[in-house]
């Protein structure tokens, strides 16, 4: 059975354990950038347990191996921990006993209790927790002995980018930070930061168009800390050489901290991505805070704006035609799964102007698989979509002019009540969260109830945010706004973009999420202030087949109605006649109430 | 000139500061029980300076006298402290140097600075942040040897409530809440929580029927200090022997430190509400935090729901028959002031079983009055209503049965199309919230933005909160919960009670509000959780001649016409005939769109 290979890691990760007196170990799914995906070499819980979800750490003991991980993952979890000998530790739920607590239980009244950690992949603050009770051992790379194929640290190609906005323009902007911080130098650690800050992309990071490397920027210098081997391609020499140019030190990745004793004056750090590895080798003075990048790289330039509508155009007129092939091609009776409806989008995406990936695992889910906000569509034997019910199609695509992700669920033929329900309540939130205008200084949890009201009123709800930041030619998801029920005191800024995506999921039935992506933009003066609001960035048609019309007001058929006016008349150019046509149709003025 | 008067006295507290070496003397606007309306006793800056708005705060000086207080009172202040010598202090704009920041900056460098303050009328956590640079001096009753007339503490006469639990329950909630934190002992010192934990009220302070007093309960006894002289009414002395009969000591108010002494163990306090000067006589251990009756008081019991409902019958009845005098006065060409108004409406309040009082000063506001959201009527040439434009009224009640706050803005003859909107806009908000239903644990916050987005969408605001709590025949403000755009955590819980009342304010021209009080109720379970919503606890109808319909959606109509009609079914029978047949026709089913 092949999960006796994850019991047999465990036994060896202890025998690792005994040899150099360590109670326990503590595994995270993080890389030392804090990064959201990380390259496979640091996908430690996955190697060690079986497990590929998301979120989760380990820890293991002589006589225990724990997985902590989230709701969304119990059932995947109980599965794939199967045989392994590690068992599931509930988190997010009432009662939960995190990693901490369950530590000071399990070695209660034991004296000097030893937790070794792999510090580049533990954030600060955990470790801190830790430190309080128990002996934290830092091993770097603490799997690598036992790990004999690891992965090297992915080295992919790199690429400048003319984002608007020079690198030299941007370093004397964190300088100018950096005076009124009173620091002398600041280290970037998260890779979208750096990408940021350097006009840089390459595809170290699954979906990411991101850089594995370190950023120390000081008054005097810029020294990136990115080469991990020989460099043989020339894109990136040529990438090198524009950066020499600007006077970016170019140096080897894991020699960073030989460069800390160089350190003058003060360092700025953000504890929230910086790594406890490299944390516990700075021996300067430190001002820890939230990098000053985060807010700047959310506010997208005037290229960058124009990039982002670019690659949406493109994005539609794929998404167009993937809503007329596989329209068409169930008409033919062809069969037609899951996997297929995605392979195929992925081509039509993969065909367009400076396509540079996928933003994200495409989500193909077909009735009751669409019930599970995270479903994974399954290469085998992937469920057949029929001529009834709903199709949801959750995706996105990384171009060198944006990063786009957009939600279409699609009825592919008749449909229950409820599914029409569910349909148009759902859009109408979307609808109404697209519309909303807001004072200057509002923030995303105090327009979230926009977005769920229609859904509240027929006691429905989804249990997941309404929308995320989204990048520019970076992560698909990135901070510091977003739209859901938590209180983030970030408001939202003229120049930011963030998803709509309302939902609502019904085991064993169905699943309904739309989403487009929204650029937040200045609505002018009125005499009661400032005033924010939305420009739609995601072209593709709603479908209105399953709309229950007498659920929607009037404001609301009329914005539906501009925007699928608006996406047949902007995409109609650059689709083939029969998908134009059908386009055409499809968009027909609606307003049936 | 008047204002002399306040300098003259702003002069003999120099002369008070230089015989006992006090740099400076901070008074403030509060009580010893943080009172939202201190008694006349305690309103020490309207007796030092003149000022009689509700929040401001002085520092004196030997050179310098100011006056701290927030943008609803700028222009008030400057005109109360002509000639006083004070000078206004702006708090809430941006640049602002609030008290402690300015002390710092006044006495910088020098040594030993002496600041007295009446630790009675200070909390703790402001003395916290003054005793880092400076000596405080604690000087209760500080003004007392200055202002010879000062009124002495209130002794209403006290009487006995039953709302439907014990005082006995809630001692042993109270008992088994000390258990829960490991405490012996709790001391009460917010008036509304005492009242409400032994079921007593007076009328100690305007507009609220308040006792001035402590409360200690200790898991032995109950001590309540109440006594400030000679008791001498029948009331009193049967409440006093009712609570006796139940256990509670009756002791005299200024005696409490006395039995400080006498606590064993530790003592909860809640440093919100508790003075420094009692706090600085604690000998004790104790443990700080919310005082747990903010929360439980919250809750209404079935009997205290049932009396607010008869509170709001009989406060819709006075109502009603108020805007029938009003019109039925304006069509036979009466004069009739805003104050003329202000009276008639407290007048047929006053004729209601139970009426205790108004429950706060009645906002008579007509025209460009009600653009001030904190308008107050005047008493001698008060404006005259004329018929057209829209007459704003804000009053509510204290009756043994509940506590009544309504606002209705209503249209006097022809309105302008901007009245006309402003008035359906804001009516529309108010409905959006009334209506809503939400999911378990929604905070006020979450919710605010469904009453502003009508108004918001045509760029409109106001600079309010939409909604207070409110308690059982208690203040017509109290929390923990509200609604309105700060970060409040506190949810939405069944029982509570909060008001609905969006506005807009238009600078000399008109100001438009609409409130209601909204009882939270369950709303039953549903596969996505479950739900709460609102009941109408106010019974007035609004008035429809001004609503622009287009701007309603039919659910919006639906609810207008739903509780017009249900205004009219429940006060029909008890109003005169003439009021009945003239609130049938303003009631008339209205379905125009």
């Amino acid at each position: 059975m092949d999960s006796n290979k994850y019991s047999a890691r465990i036994e060896s990760l202890r025998q690792l354990m005994r040899d150099n007196g360590w109670d326990a170990v503590i595994l995270t799914g993080s890389d030392p950038h804090s990064s959201e995906y990380p390259a496979e070499r640091w996908q430690q819980v996955k190697w060690l347990t079986g497990f590929t979800g998301e979120a989760g750490d380990v820890v293991v003991t002589m006589d225990h191996a724990g997985l902590w991980t989230d709701t969304r993952y119990f059932i995947q979890a109980v599965q794939q921990l199967e045989g392994s000998g590690a068992v599931l530790h509930k988190t997010r739920v009432t009662g939960q006993v995190l990693i901490p607590e369950w530590l000071d239980l399990h070695f209660k009244g034991k004296d000097d209790v030893r937790i070794a950690v792999d510090g580049l992949c533990q954030n600060v603050s955990a470790i801190d927790e830790l430190e309080k009770n128990f002996t934290v051992v830092d091993v770097p790379d603490l799997l690598s002995c036992l790990w004999t194929e690891r992965p090297e640290i992915p080295q992919t190609p790199i690429f400048a980018i003319d984002p608007g906005e020079s690198r030299l323009q941007k370093i004397e902007w964190l300088r100018s930070f950096l005076e009124e911080k009173s620091c002398d130098c600041i280290l970037l650690t998260s890779l979208d930061e750096i990408a940021w800050m350097l006009n840089v992309r390459a595809s170290d990071i699954e979906y990411n168009p991101l850089v594995i490397s370190y950023l120390l920027v000081s008054r005097e210098d810029v020294k990136w800390f990115v080469q991990k081997g020989q460099i043989e391609d020339s894109e990136t020499e040529a990438a090198f050489s524009e950066l020499r140019s600007d006077g970016v030190y170019i140096l080897p990745y894991n020699d960073i901290s030989l460069y800390f004793n160089d350190i003058e004056g003060r360092l700025y750090i953000d504890e929230s991505t910086l790594n406890y590895h490299l944390y516990s080798l700075l021996g300067c003075d430190t001002l820890a805070g939230t990098s000053p990048v985060v807010f700047r790289k959310s506010i997208k330039n005037p290229t960058e704006i124009k990039g982002m509508k670019e690659a949406h155009i493109l994005d539609g007129t794929a998404m167009e035609k993937f809503l007329f092939w596989l329209e068409k091609s169930l008409d033919a009776d062809k069969v037609i799964t899951e996997w297929d409806a995605a392979v195929k989008l992925g081509q039509l995406r993969s065909e367009l102007s400076g396509y540079q990936g996928d933003s994200f695992e495409t989500i193909s889910a077909y009735g009751k698989g669409a019930a599970l906000p995270h479903y994974i569509t399954p290469h085998d034997n992937a469920p057949v979509l029929r001529q009834e019910g709903l199709y949801l199609c959750d995706s996105g695509g990384q171009f060198t002019s944006g990063t786009t992700d957009i939600t279409r669920t699609i009825p592919l033929g008749e449909c229950s009540e409820l599914e029409k329900e569910d349909y148009t309540l759902v859009l109408k939130g979307h609808i109404d969260l697209a519309m909303a205008i807001f004072p200057e200084g509002t923030a995303g949890c105090q327009i979230d109830a926009l977005a769920r009201n229609p859904l509240w009123k027929a006691k429905r709800n989804f249990g997941h945010g309404t929308g995320h930041g989204v990048g520019y030619f970076l992560g698909v998801h990135e901070g510091p706004q977003d739209i859901r029920q938590n209180f983030n005191r970030q408001s939202l800024t003229p120049g930011m973009i963030t998803s709509d995506e309302p939902g609502i999921y019904r085991e064993g039935l169905h699943g309904v999420r739309h989403e487009n992506l929204l650029l937040c933009v200045d609505k002018g003066q009125s005499e009661f202030g400032h005033w924010y609001g939305f420009e739609n960035l995601t072209l593709c048609h709603f479908d209105t087949s399953a709309i229950l019309w007498e659920l929607l007001d009037q404001d609301e058929i009329d914005w539906l109605n501009d925007y699928n006016r608006h996406v047949y008349n902007t995409l109609a150019p650059m689709l083939p006649p029969e998908v134009a046509e059908w386009l055409k149709a499809k968009t027909l003025l609606s307003n049936r109430k």
